[in-house]
């Protein structure tokens, strides 16, 4: 548990730092990959951007879908990229709203059902304003035009709405679930830095933990359901492999391949965020 | 110009964020290179841990030695290393503390006039507690056990036991020129960024300009003159060299080789981190 308001705001940018910095990650921007849009300095720029945001969170100022929307516009005025946290600070505001409580994934269901229309249209506004992608579904969606009238027509409040996601958007689910992954995230990484005391590498095994067991919506939205599939098949090799000789290479060769069939999980990464911010919360220090 | 205290906050963090993820940077600790007790992500946990403290800093609360000892303190409770930011916090403390100066060297210059025996004693116990490297010098040094006797008898304000300082300290001297050298960096790094649009590229220019131009107090305190000036000369070589084909292997072995020997300039690091933060100021976004 965090001891002030600024602490659960630092852990929540310094989260953001360790899960972009940790490398291999297969298929995403970490200190050593960038992409042609996307560098790991925009994350770098993202995360110290919101740590004000961050604070009046912590603080119990403003309303969960606002708070959003003011991170992504700070995000924003600091970096020339498109959407570089839209995913990290859905999940991260809502546990550092709730930093008090000792249930925090309890405390964020209360919370997010408490929400109005108002956070349901201030997300909506700040989804594409980042320019995020997710999976396409029937109604409802981010990426529809209509869906602000709709919003308003049947007054659905940001938990009502996360209701309607599919069943893959795991960011969504996770909300909605009281944080039941990064929650098992937070044992994985505190299991690992307590044996190996790496803190990259516990990261690092963290996230392919996670891409072994969940499927990726936007690796879905991009290639396909078999090809999420196949994706997490493949981490669960890689990573019973790396448990056998820890040797970096088996993870390095893994992010080489999905790099190069342009497969990135950033979903996944999502969650390691989220995931690490539970374990500085239950006191990692490295 | 900033426009408030969280954006002059949020550059002081981003700067030194900026500073240690660039890489290849000589003989220091950057994104691919860690020590074997100072890693790359000590310098994530406390650039995130100060942000509370650069904000108290740029609303102008407290005082520069006070603040200087709170940055020092909340960067320690952040992670398990020594000294991470000492030198880049009496650097940047000052510099966001007159954010709102046109001409902030000047500012600071007067600000530091303003300040009292208790700047001083705060800053002995931010530097003692962080266990920072200094040269030594014959009186009223950092390391020397009387030091904090005499400044109270002689009433010893931050300035004036700055301008005892060696000459070769070269951040107390930046601090009492009113950050000549860091707005040269300042202007070799935007020129760098205006023409090849590489922010990396830009920050690891701009250090090893400053490692050509500059001998590094830590060099000299570790290895003697002789080799701080070996390492100036190089650097002019290498940073000559590097201008002709951009070819980053160039600097890549210049790294190798004052990472093989020990070599690691801090205080040009320091003086990075100042640049960069002036740089951010002036408008720099990437």
């Amino acid at each position: 548990m965090f001891e002030s308001a600024e602490d659960a705001a630092i852990a929540g940018v310094l989260a953001l730092l360790l899960e972009v910095s940790g490398t291999p990650k297969a298929g995403n921007v970490d200190r050593d990959h960038n992409f042609p849009d996307l560098r790991f300095e925009h994350f770098l720029a993202s995360a110290s951007a919101v740590y004000p945001v961050f604070l009046k969170t912590a603080r119990g100022k403003s309303s969960i879908g606002r708070l959003v929307l003011e991170a992504v516009e700070s995000s924003m005025s600091w970096h020339r990229a498109k959407n570089v946290h839209f995913g990290c600070f859905m999940l991260l505001i809502p546990l550092i709203r709730c930093w008090q409580a000792e249930d925090v994934g309890k405390a964020v269901v209360e919370d997010l059902k408490r929400t109005s229309v108002e956070d349901s249209l201030a997300v909506l506004k700040a989804f594409r304003l980042s320019g995020a992608r997710v999976m396409e579904v029937n109604e409802l969606s981010l990426t529809e035009d209509e869906t602000e009238l709709r919003l308003v027509e049947r007054n659905i409040n940001l938990y009502d709405w996360l209701l309607h996601s599919p069943r893959e958007n795991v960011v969504a689910m996770e909300l909605i679930n009281g944080y039941k992954i990064s929650f098992k995230g937070k044992d994985v990484l505190l299991d690992f830095f307590t044996e190996h005391e790496d803190v990259n590498l516990a990261i690092v095994y963290t996230y392919h933990y996670l891409l072994s067991e969940y499927l990726d919506p936007l690796v879905i939205a991009k290639h396909g359901l078999e090809v999420a599939k196949e994706v997490r098949e493949k981490a669960r090799g890689v990573l019973n492999e790396f448990e056998i000789s820890f040797d970096i290479e088996i993870l390095k060769s893994f992010d080489e391949e999905l790099l190069a069939r342009g497969i990135n999980p950033g979903s996944i990464a999502d969650l390691t965020a989220s995931s690490i911010y539970l374990a500085l919360r239950e006191g990692l220090r490295f």
